[in-house]
């Protein structure tokens, strides 16, 4: 996608000579004040660069920790350290379960693999998940680019299609693309008028700083609004279909996404509008049903609700302290959205219902459900 | 209530002399950062206050309106002067239905009153205003009290009950103990033990830096969660009842309050969570029936919610910017719950079905139902 009208991905290899390999990414705690490109060139840099998030979005953070494993592999390729790099890797961040795919899947290449073939593999592997991220963001946006343009159909001629996102599943949050914003992108491709009601998405703002200075850098007419605002617009017909990403979808099609995406889906379920969830595959897991029941909540530092970081208007960076001194804070990151309130999944192969046979007729290929 | 120990109000008069009156109030938009008392000494600093939302809160703003007549009183007792202060004041918010309770009342005083009676009748009246006020919002809390002991004893001995409470509805919001936060504070005074969640409330997190910081001084514990959270606490159990204010209640129930109360209310109802609303009668806006369609919804400026003042780690207040330059933002200031989602009214006379049978079972002397 766009940045200052130039095409940019969110990670690249720079450079792929052995010893010297620099992964680069942008650096997403700086946005939307500052444009920061960092280079990560060895695994503990990836690592901290999934945990502070740095990066963040369940796609972005699987192709970060594969990279993360090459340049691992980098300065030791063997089984020990391969091993070490796939445990640190992993618990960068609880929720995401296309960590441990993307993990599972360089491992997995390496695996009988003579050491000095080891970081040429790793880093093909990292590059072909970051390619098929693409391919499959376009995809999804194929896809959920016929749901805006229905939405588009029964308005008046003109009029744009007002979607709702909460958090970032933008192309910040992938490779490019994004996923939520992938169908409003081929909207804006097709000619088809879209604005978009942009979660400010507390306590890490993902909505009002990411999202939004997405959604600036490539022209699509938006407004920022608090978390707090989406049910009296809902109420209002203001909205006619809400799209978001998610961290991990259940087999039966509970979707776990940013805190707060569960109360945008009661606000639409009350109010008769379509509620979407766009996904790669890849966030699917297969091993569980009930997402209340069995994801588990990152909790983050509270440090986050806290503290706030903007721009002064003389244009310092600068971090407040917006809360009492002594008033305790909680940090939940996620919370889940159970199936029923969710009108659709969007994957890379279609548009299905939120339910286990709807996921297993889009990919009957996944795994089994386990004896109970 | 309690600041640093010490027993205040939120407003009050200083000096009564004619010519030198003096109403102060504690400046909220320096909370909790600063303690900061104010002067109004004439008709447009109290205007001021309410539109800069120094001071906040039903019953405080029709406080203040209130002292706002009789400041004006004070520089021009005439009928054309107090028309004049009646109309500038009814214009700083539009939302609260006691602003206007609180003018109609002072006015009507004043009418057929020498000139020379009026300062006096006029601060009279409103000193009348705040004292009815605390013995009202007393009166809610005793109401309150009961839900509390409930909560409680449904619980193992000795284990906190946790409130779950949306902007500021405390003491800062009227001139002593709160409408939602006076239950709470009753139930401390009885010994039973209870824990209150207490939503950020953004753009102007009021419960970040208003509720936090009354509960800080109070001793009572609390946690600072943001907006999105609610749905995730109560999804697991964590929240044994809501207890929120309202600016504006329609003869049916319906609840004009803080934007994002309504997403809380859905989230009670899906996890079978009570979900009460304290409220002084004075709320009651006996004209309306349904608060979606009827109650006008205040459209504040943008910048409440772009940009965010804090302390820096070296104590500075700072007002930094948070979305990107360019982005648009738009700033609803309140929602409406529908009754339906609400489990009771707490009043000064009891806790009431949200219906118009439940209000006027408690008020039945209350204005007829105008003709269809």
């Amino acid at each position: 996608m766009l940045i200052d009208g130039r095409h940019q991905r969110t990670i690249w290899l720079e450079n792929d000579e052995p010893g010297r390999c620099v992964v680069r990414i942008l650096d997403q705690t700086r946005l939307p004040h500052e444009i920061v490109v960092v280079d990560l060139t060895d695994l503990e840099a990836a690592a901290v660069a999934i945990t502070t998030m740095q990066v963040r979005g369940a796609p972005l953070i699987g192709a970060t920790a594969a990279y993360g494993m090459a340049l691992a592999v980098q300065a030791d390729a063997s089984d020990e350290a391969v091993d070490v790099a796939y445990e640190r890797l992993m618990r960068t961040r609880p929720t995401a379960v296309n960590l441990r795919w993307a993990l599972d899947r360089v491992r997995a290449v390496l695996r009988n693999q003579p050491r000095e073939q080891r970081l040429a593999r790793a880093l093909e592997e990292a590059a072909a998940i970051a390619e098929e991220d693409v391919r499959i963001c376009k995809a999804i946006g194929d896809h959920g680019l016929e749901l805006i343009r229905d939405a588009a159909r029964a308005k008046p001629a003109g009029e744009a299609v007002n979607v709702l996102t909460h958090c970032n599943a933008g192309w910040l949050a992938t490779i490019d693309w994004g996923t939520a914003t992938a169908p409003i992108y081929r909207a804006q491709e097709e000619g088809i008028p879209v604005h978009v009601w942009v979660d400010e998405t507390r306590p890490r703002n993902q909505g009002a700083s990411l999202t939004a200075f997405e959604l600036l850098h490539q022209k699509v007419p938006h407004t920022v609004v608090a978390d707090n605002v989406g049910g009296h617009l809902m109420q209002h017909g203001m909205v006619d279909l809400c799209i978001v990403g998610t961290d991990r979808t259940t087999r039966g099609g509970d979707v776990c996404n940013k805190i707060g995406t569960y109360l945008k889906a009661l606000a639409a379920k009350d109010n008769g509008v379509p509620f979407y969830v766009a996904l790669p595959s890849t966030t699917i897991d297969w091993t569980i049903t009930d997402g209340v029941r069995d994801v588990p909540i990152e909790r983050r530092s509270p440090d986050e609700l806290t503290r706030m970081t903007g721009r002064t208007d003389d244009g310092r960076i600068e971090t407040v302290s917006i809360t009492p001194a002594g008033s305790p804070a909680a940090n939940y990151a996620f919370d889940v959205t159970p199936a029923h309130l969710v009108s659709g999944l969007i994957t890379e192969r279609g548009t299905a219902s939120a339910s286990e046979e709807g996921l297993r007729s889009l990919f009957p290929e996944a795994g089994r459900t386990p004896a109970a």
